[in-house]
Order: structure tokens, then sequence, then C-alpha cells
């Protein structure tokens, strides 16, 4: 006997994921306890001549419909049709992976709710950090810590471009232009470079340690667009490195100071030496201390190892639901600009400015092109107190230190 | 309703398990679906005054016989009477979860083979790794993967002492005496210093990923008593890191090389910035391409938090066994002088006298105190190789690259 599963996406994952399916059939084999097999694939295109055209069909009903399969892939991406294919395949009786954050964030407690209802499971541990298991050591390993802090690289090509830009002392634009030729960044690139993607990810990471529904859209998210390659010499400077990180820090009330922003990141910090296309989460339980999750964060294989985790998980679970806690009722997100960093700061203006906005603080000596300005590093404050701060001065750039 | 929990062993680990148990009460329960008490505690010893008292036992038959007891931590530590004990429970019908690598390495396959036949669990997460969830990641998160490498920094008491004579340019012998003060190596540090204590631990983390019995006698080890201040002097100028790692590397035969010893780590290696006492794990899937998970290897919390995670895990699968996939046969070791390095050597010897035993090779400018001899880097050559063209030089050290 073997289990049939369909694959809704034959892109680059879901491709990967037949891959994956067909060349470890033998240990997920062993793993699942019974053989998994692909049935079908779901995709609007033609593919002639592909080693999986016969499994190829057009309409999501037969997928549907077939009661062998029991298990279905979401590999499409974007909320729409994902939703609503995803949602005819947990009210037709099947399990569902999927690798789309997009859905998750927008959609992760309905359909948790609707396969727990129903004794199926809805799983998505390649949404977040690609093959880093990351999602299941969050359900499934840490379960004795209340977890104080999740923070990370949860994106790839941004994490790709910032490494090139200090190890190359390249521009943005340069880089960008690199990136997108090498097909790590896409065509338009806005949702990787402005952090929606990284976003989107830790409201995900954000939902599964507070158990409640995070609103992405309420998460303030600052790119990496205005990043200049003296920043970096800055950094440099300052031995520290530039990374995007996403982050959600819980309070003593229980909600979570969340951002996704360019921090300045300090040589001990773990997140410090990750570098080019790799992504890393890192943990700070309350018992367990601190710890941190390494690896591919994107790319065709190592996602479509973490969706095929997943299918061996629900393979072993047959009509019986693996809890998620994560309720509908919504998480309310503090106002960002309450929570404090130190700030390193460009500006136009002379010390003396700077000293009668901000009192004590550290200066750093400008490079060449900067000499007319300031460069400094603040105290820590709040980000509403050093808006009020700095409202006088004429800002070239503000990076937050971690 | 609660699930009752005995913990067998009050030491350092046993009880921090009961401090995590009583700490994280709350969120324990949330996770497991049932609130979790621990009823009583097995030790010799007297604790008067502690705020367990009350639950201190001295006879394990009172904890085998009580039929409200379904799981049980032993956190003892060593084979015996750790073994014993163990059995006793599984026998009795209860579930058990250790933190003890002795008697995982030993009698691991037996173990997991009593508890699958009476649907129970014997898990053992805090055996290697301490908060780090590496078991529960291999058995239940890369199952679409064939793991190919598994290499780690298992011993932080190995760890912090490299870490302080690279930092402080002290010896052995010095940092020895302060990790001895610090409580963080014993008053006979053998087992950590020899390598021992990492060498059980990847024969665990082999048996997982080859599902077969290792037989860590057979692992050839090396330990770190050897380590010079000039050691780690070149290993600075070669831009690298001493560190003790335990590696398992799968061959196309399906057996494994598995070696413990000192490294000279290149700077791009994962494992290179792993410091004082944390541990770190580095894994290679065949799909999910190349991961690490990085954290406290040891300490009280951290380990019991490992520790109570399984109690959770165990408690949320009552009369179910989670299967691991670890038989009784034993996994056949090649000869570890079969697998190829590049070495790094120091000798007596006179370049001429180096260059005719090895042919070509990198020389390394000596320090002072090595003026009469010769320190180089071999080519990749099979251990086998190298002890036939250097047995005749007046070895000083060796240690491999990776």
């Amino acid at each position: 006997m073997s289990k049939k599963v369909a694959i809704m996406g034959y892109g680059t994952i879901g491709s990967g994921v037949a891959e994956v399916l067909e060349k470890n059939h033998e240990i997920i084999a062993r793993h699942a306890g019974e053989e998994i097999e692909c049935k079908y694939i779901l995709d609007i295109r033609d593919f002639p001549g592909d080693v999986n055209e016969s499994k190829l069909v057009k309409d999501v009903d037969i997928i549907a419909n077939d009661p062998e399969v029991s298990i279905v892939v979401e590999t499409m991406g974007g909320v729409e049709p994902a939703y609503t294919f995803v949602k005819k395949m947990l009210l037709a009786g099947k399990s569902v992976t999927t690798s789309n954050k997009a859905l998750v964030a927008e959609k992760g407690a309905e359909l948790i709710h609707i396969a727990e209802e129903r004794e199926l499971n809805f799983q998505f541990e390649a949404s977040v950090g690609g093959g880093i298991p990351i999602i299941r050591s969050l359900n499934k390993c840490l379960t004795a810590d209340v977890i104080e802090e999740i923070s990370g690289i949860l994106n790839g090509t941004t994490n790709y471009m910032l490494t090139k830009m200090r190890d190359e002392k390249s521009t943005y634009e340069a880089v960008l232009k690199e990136a997108q030729s090498l097909g790590y960044a896409e065509k338009d690139p806005t949702a990787d470079v402005e952090g929606h993607d990284a976003c989107r990810k830790i409201a995900i990471l954000t939902s599964l340690i507070s158990e409640r529904q995070v609103d992405f859209r309420k998460i303030q998210t600052e790119g990496i667009t205005t990043i200049t390659p003296a920043d970096i010499a800055y950094a440099k400077k300052l031995n520290r490195r530039i990374k995007l990180v996403a982050s959600s820090v819980r309070r003593p009330d229980q909600t979570f100071d969340i951002l996704v922003a360019p921090f300045l990141l300090a040589e001990g910090n773990p997140l410090y030496t990750v570098d080019g296309v790799f992504n890393a989460v890192f943990v700070h339980g309350n018992m367990l201390g601190d710890a941190m999750f390494f690896g591919s964060g994107a790319g065709k294989l190592p996602t479509a190892s973490a969706v095929v985790a997943d299918v061996v998980d629900m393979a072993k679970h047959p009509h019986r639901n693996i809890p998620v806690h994560w309720e509908e009722e919504e998480l309310s997100i503090p106002d960002y600009l309450e929570k404090a960093y130190r700030f390193y700061v460009r500006t136009k203006n002379k010390q003396e400015e700077i000293k009668s906005a901000f009192g004590e603080l550290d200066f750093i000596d400008p490079l060449l092109e900067d000499a007319d300005g300031s460069v400094f590093l603040t105290k820590e404050i709040s980000g509403r107190e050093f808006e009020q701060r700095a409202a006088d001065l004429q800002l070239l750039q503000r990076i937050r230190l971690k």
C-alpha cells in the first residue's frame, strides 16, 4: 500500500517536492511507515516532455474528489487561489502542507482551526526559514520553555545583498542587479528589499509563541534600500555588521515588541556570522537560554525537504490532529516607538547641534565624504524619544544597534 | 486530572527538572494537554529542608509499583544502576526519558526496543547537546533527507578550555585549573578532555542516522591534552581555530567514518564561531544542504528544559510508541586511518627531511621556539599514508584540518 499525495503548483518548490519524493523515496518510506507517492500535480501551465507530465492536471476538483489522495502539498504562493484550494482540500478531508508564507500569515489561524475540527493537519514548516526546522522545533521541541525572544535573518536575498555590499564594497544598486541576474532577487524586488517577506515570517513565528493571530500589516517594517557603502564602512569601523533582522521580544504583559529592520549587530551576536543566502533563527527560552537554528533559508531542495518532512509527519498521523496553538484572537502589538535601542546616526549637522539635541553620546570619526556632518551612537532611548530629539536635525541615516 | 512524573536522581539535572516543571507549570500544561506534576524524587541522599523534601524516596520500587506514575525521568548518570532502574520502569509500563549519554550509548537499542514492544516511549533528547533539540530534529524534522554528515562540538568543557587558551594565550594546565574552579570541569577531567564524553554523544547521533547500534569503544577518540599555546598560535596564523569535533560522515557503502579529535577549522566552517561553553551540531542532508543547531550544551536548566520537552512529548503519546529507528544490529565502523585529511604538523625535523618524506607541501614560518624544527600542512592524504610517511620523523604535534 502507499500513501497518495497531490502537489498544487509546479514551480520551483513544487517541482522540488516531486524530486525529493522521488530521490529519497526509500528513506521517506522508512520514516513515514509506508510508501509515499505523488499522484497528481496541479498547474495551469503545460510542461510538455516533463518527467511528471502524466501526473499534471488543471482541475483542482480532480484532486479534491479523489478519496485516494490523503495529503496535499500547496506550493503555488500568494493568498489566492491558494487559500480557496487549501480550504477545499481540508473540507474534502485531506491534510495539507504549504510553503506559502503569505497564505499562512494571512489565514493561518483559520486553516489550523478547520484542520483541527476535522482531525486533519495543516502544516507549514517550509513557510519560514526554508530547510531550517524552526516551526516543528517551536511546536514539538521547545515545549518546556516560555520563549522570550525570537529573532532571525529570515530573508536570504537581502542577506546575500548586504554580505556582498560588505565584502565587495558595492552599492545597493549594483548588488541588487547582480542578485537579480543570479536569480536570487526577483525582477520586482520589493517584497524582499522592503522587508515584507521577513515581516510575514516573523508574524508566523510570533503567532506560534504567542498562540494568537498576528496582523502582519501592523508590524513596523523597514527595508534595506537606504543602506549605503558609507553605512557599511561605519559598521566595519564599529566591528559590527548590518543585517536585516526580524525580531519579536516578549513583554511582561505577554504582548510582543515586533520589528523588521536593518540592525547593526555586535560581533558576539549569534546572527553576526550568518552570511550570504543563509537564514538563521535565534531563540531565547526562559529555561533553555540561547539557541540558534541555521541553514538554507530558500532554494528548491532545502525548502522541498521541509515540505516533505511535513508530508512524513502527516502520513504518520492519519485522522489524528497534531495540535498547533494558534488562536484566531488577534495579538495586540505595542507601538514600536516604545521600545528602546541604541541608534547609529549619520547627519549633516555639526557636533554642537547634535550635543544640544541628544546630550551625552559617542561620536565616530567621520569618513572623508561625511566630513561636513556628524556620525554618532546614541545611548539607549525609546524610538519616540529618538524622533523627538532628532526632529530638528538633518538625518541621513539611522540604524538600531543590537 | 494531572499526569504524575517521578525523577530518579536529584543532582544538578534532576533538581533542574523539578525546577522547570514548577516554574513553567502553566505553559507545560498547555503543551502537554494536561497538568504535569512531580510525585516522587528518588535519591539515596537526604536533602533536609529542601523544597521537594516530601517527594524524596529511597526505594525505586515505590515508583515502579505506583500505577499513578506514568512517566519517569532518569538523571542519575552512569550505566548502573540507571540501566536496571530504567528497565524496571519500562517493564512496569512507564515511559522514560533520560539525560544520560552513557546509558543511551551503551543500551539505547535495547531500551528503545523494550519501549516499542510495550507501546511506551524511551526518549533521550538531553543526552546530546543539552538544550539543543538535535535528537527530535533528526527523528521528526529532517525525515525527508539522507543525512550525509553530522559533526558537532558536543562537549562544552573542552570548548570552553580551547576558547580560553586562544583568547588568553593560556596553557592547557592553567585553563583546566580555571575550568575546575568554576565547576565547568570535574576534578577528574578525563571524560571531557580525552573526548570520551563527545565519543558517546557522536555514537548516539550516528545510531540515529544509521539506524544501527554503534559500539562507542570502536570510535577513534583523541582528546585535547596535547594542545599547546604554540598550536593555538599557528592556528591563528592560519586563520583557523582548534575545536574538539565529533564527526560522522556517511560513505557510499552506508557505513560511517566516525572520529572524535581536535580539528583546525577554517573560518567558513559553521562550527568555527562556536565559542565558550556552547555546543553546536552541523548536519548535511542530501536535500536540505547545510544546517546547524547551536545552544547551551550543558548546564542545569537548558538540559532540564530538554528533559521536560521529552516529558511533554510522552504525555501527549500515552500508550502510543513514537518510532525511533535504532536497531540492535551493530554498525560496522571502517578503520579511521582510511579517511583522508590535510594535516597540520609540528616536528623537530629540518625542511629537507620533511620534503623527502612528504614531497610537496606547505611550510609555515615557525615561531621562535620552533626555529630548530619545521611546521607544515600536508596535502590531503589518508591517515595510513600519513603514518607511513611520518614514521621516521620526530613529531611534536599533528592535527587534522576541516
